[in-house]
């Protein structure tokens, strides 16, 4: 299935190396203006070549908007949408076709589908994500003016790590570095580990906090679509991710209840919290209060240096792909994270509206 | 949304102190032989007052098929079922009908619906996890005749936690306490905890570890559904979860793309990997590799002490609920981890069938 | 799969000689109160022996709902709840067990899931339409409390057909005689056909015509999901329909363009037609006029007499059914078609609150 | 929702005057190998300007697949496909824009949406059915390797009726003329009238009758999912679609059971019946027979003659469209019928892969 989405739907498709990257966006409301420039202004957050750390691939990743948008308003129809691929030389790839790289897809797809486009990964390569985030884009633009803010950045490469909570740090200064990391000091060493890490063709994970701010009490719902579940699926469905904590997270099981709970307070004829262990959503629902989660990326599978391996015939082998890559995918996964948390928020709003007469 | 899956699907409904708990299990297939013995010791397993650390209220939870089976085979159509509840003293809530216990859904359901049933939590209490645990029950068993076997346990309470990995436990111990920790050792100083934490009406969270063994490479779906997000979803909709996180999880972030790549290998005929950092799926698509994840409970909310909130008008107020409750859920969370992981893994069998031609 | 709708959804389970016929109602708005003898009075005008023309079968068919509502009004969680059977003497189906009903799902199911509940034609019985019926006297109380009423009534009975339009009956009195026909000339013509067929053994078809007034403009969908679709899919779903038109329907295939168009006109301030031949749907999408369709259902296909027919073993034998079946299902079908048009409306009418900002 | 189909699904996008119709066509199995040009020619059954008798618009209509497909095979993978629209006058349309054409959607989009495209309609326009077609073609090249046959034909224009039934005409020529009649003595006085309607700026409707052979029993749903209502739900999706039957359908009301009813019979071995008023369907599910079913297409509304209406201040006025039109849409129609028809079956096709152990 490559549909997300109950009532807000983004269907995606689109290989590597195939004509392009598109979609469709099923279930946006009629009479929502929409800016494009802000839509690429994403992508180009996302695509590669944008920065020092980021992979020197040359592609433009521009959007062109094939329906559902008429005189700049969305119309109620479904808005599809394509990303042109650059002209690739999948020649580069030939030598991959039989044999299966460490840690990526190709061995598991090959047992599913009996055939695979092995062409830069196929349908496995982060490219896929183009679709996210321009289906975020539109559902972040219909967030936006009930007046809720979507603000993810990196808050660990490898080993370093920001110290502060989201609370401590001013998340405006987020695009000022190239890695996306609030903290500036902090965001220096995560450029030096990558630099380092790159030039040792070797890889480096991390996490990224997102940080939801606006959503008004009673968006989720109580049994298998908690609001954190549909968030996690999303956050889980995004390729390198493998891990997801909201609120307080793992640590919040070493606590007692009477440290963790939430107290209620009435603040200023408001109901809200003292703390807010419950990263804002209770029993599945939000509360009021911010959401935020942490979101955990493996190192990126694509290293620059010999690997042993398998092939089809398995036999052993060795693989060492030559290319461009990205030693860390963190700062360019900062926009898909924002993407996915807006496709699962503008659902649930749409959702939200149906739940009482 | 009450339905859970996608081919192989749990329909759930009920209300803690509600006629019962029940729900429908549709597109199960045909001709499989259900031992509802089986189904009714995974209930035991979840069941209160089944030893001294858990919640002593008496409900027998015993299972009513209604539908689907015929002659002990399951026909296709769909298998209903219902729990009864037992009678309730609905009475002891009516202290609550107009207050906000902290880090409950009190008030998130009032907000989303400006109704709730509060009596015992209604549809936010875990009693609707009855529903999974029968749904997962017979998805369990479609799995057992394929070879699959799906134990999960208690890996730490608060501090205390399992220092073995699954690989150095013997998982046909976690029967064997109480706490369901197969580390004889560990699971005592658990007991201790939780003990201790009851006599303090305090209450203590803690993670579970699944493993799955057994399911074939190419169970899993490239994009939104990967089988680990799927997964994933399915943990963070049960009651209390905060976090999951499969193969090398928020440790693997820390490592470097070399040490944590799963180099495949010939293996007797057969692909494997000489490390499991992946945790058996890649690109969302299993590996034939073990399967396991690790799901964060946080402390339960219910406190037996006084504790300050607000209620509807805003007043400032304290409650101090009575009553029998868990000083830790995750002993009885144990089958459920389980049983939400087999409703993942059938259905995903199922789509796999219509995968290739 | 056994589900029914969109927002608005229906889930039933059971079979004929099981221990009941259930469902899950999901997705009803929060706040609607609910009364419980209004769903007893439909399934009552479902229900088997109410006239001298039905089957004298005796089942009570009284309805016991088991979640989702509180203190009479619906919580917004799933409302689940059970019709028992009456214990059946199933053994009268013994000979039924191998052998292929003409005209019934017998061998189709057979070659469906290899094994079928034979008892009383199982999961295909008509008493599935139980389920229908309450899913569906729930959604009509959230229309009435909007203005809306969906009326059906028996149109023609074999060759026998009421002769007026829609607009020519007085559709307050369907229910004053036995067939359900507003026209009592004809009710009477009927009533002596079914007799006569009754009493030959024989059975007989008919069509229902179903009318809903007070839908305001805007309820639908412009391509799959056109309401009239919605609608034509909910009919034919319905137990022996073998057809189904709305608006001026096969007929209005033989009009010149000019005849059939309906000029829009301006009637006291509001939009309205000339005619009507569209049946309040233009584009799948109403237009604030009646909404009107026809369903064709064959003669039932259990006939008191004996038939040819071969077993599971392809030999060539011969059934004679006895017990007590309709002659004409169509009196007993009219609560049908209105609940399943409930159901299409309730969910068409939630779905359009996500459809504007 | 602009998604067709539970496994087997096509979603698609677009509008008449923007840049153009696509979709995404989800769930075909891996390695089934695509023909195009077969996907083509069905594209040129439907596009205008291919006869005297359809409109002189000329739209090449040329598919362009962007993904999903790798060395002419499906890769199981979603395939998306675009259809450029060709560059309109727009302008042509500016006196619409306020004005509500009779019969056509104008109205009833502009309630539900608060906004519209009313360049040609809009995604009301039956320029959508590309998507379908496209979607369908696909779906009958997974149905051909089955030896499953989709042939739809006009069984009537107007009042010119097909007086054979499916079995007396040789279908392999109802691609022999223009009108798409197999008959070609009625085909002839189709194409007459139709010219006559033309020349008086009148439009005319009819009937498509569909035929398909070759599919196993087994295949369907026993309650809301029926194969015929699955069909009967594609074909009301169609733009103009009045009605459905299939079977005896409305005809079969006014016979006896004792008629009606199909005779299973042992014909060489396999079960077979000896009429087939059930069309191929018992119980939802097929039953090995020829499965067919007709289609009511009401007269195009679009008229090239003066008509009185309102506009959107609900002044009255008249509209006069100019431009190049279908008198009758059924012979463009048929494609589009067998489209819809295929992708049913391959879903259905899947479904039943999942319904048995």
């Amino acid at each position: 299935m490559n549909t997300f989405g109950t009532i807000f739907r983004l269907t995606s498709f689109g290989e590597s190396h195939g004509a392009g990257i598109g979609g469709i966006i099923d279930g946006c409301p009629a009479g929502l203006r929409i800016d494009i420039e802000k839509v690429q202004l994403d992508l180009n957050r996302r695509k590669p070549g944008q920065s020092r750390i980021t992979t020197q691939r040359d592609e433009s990743d521009t959007v062109e908007f094939l329906s559902g948008i008429f005189e700049e308003k969305t119309t109620g129809t479904p808005i599809g949408f394509l990303v042109r691929n650059k002209d690739h030389k999948s020649s580069d790839y030939n030598n991959l076709k039989d044999v299966f790289r460490p840690s990526h897809a190709d061995y598991s797809y090959n047992q599913k589908y009996g055939i695979r486009d092995h062409r830069g990964g196929g349908r496995s390569s982060a490219r896929e994500t183009i679709a996210r985030v321009v289906g975020g884009a539109i559902a972040k633009q219909l967030l936006e003016q009930m007046g809720i803010t979507i603000n993810a950045y990196v808050n660990s490469v490898g080993t370093i790590s920001v110290e502060k909570s989201y609370q401590e740090l001013d998340l405006t200064k987020t695009e000022d570095n190239i890695v996306r990391c609030p903290d500036q000091e902090t965001a220096e060493k995560m450029i030096a580990l990558i630099e380092e890490a790159g030039s040792n063709h070797d890889t480096l994970g991390g996490t990224i906090t997102c940080v939801v701010k606006g959503v008004p009490p009673g968006w989720g719902s109580p049994v298998f679509n908690k609001l954190h579940a549909d968030l996690g699926f999303a956050m889980l469905g995004i390729n390198a991710v493998k891990g997801f904590e909201y609120g307080s997270g793992f640590e919040g099981t070493k606590m007692y209840g009477s440290e963790h709970n939430d107290i209620f307070i009435n603040k200023g004829g408001d109901v809200s919290t003292l703390t807010n262990h419950s990263g804002g959503i209770q029993g599945g629902i939000s509360n009021g209060q911010d959401i935020y989660f942490k979101v955990a990326f493996k190192p990126i599978a694509t290293l620059l240096k010999e690997q042993k391996t398998v092939d089809k015939a398995l036999n052993e082998t060795t693989i060492n792909p030559k290319g461009r890559h990205d030693p860390c995918v963190l700062p360019r996964a900062v926009p898909i994270v924002e993407a996915m948390a807006a496709l699962v928020l503008a659902d649930h709003y749409l959702q939200d509206k149906t739940s009482r007469l």
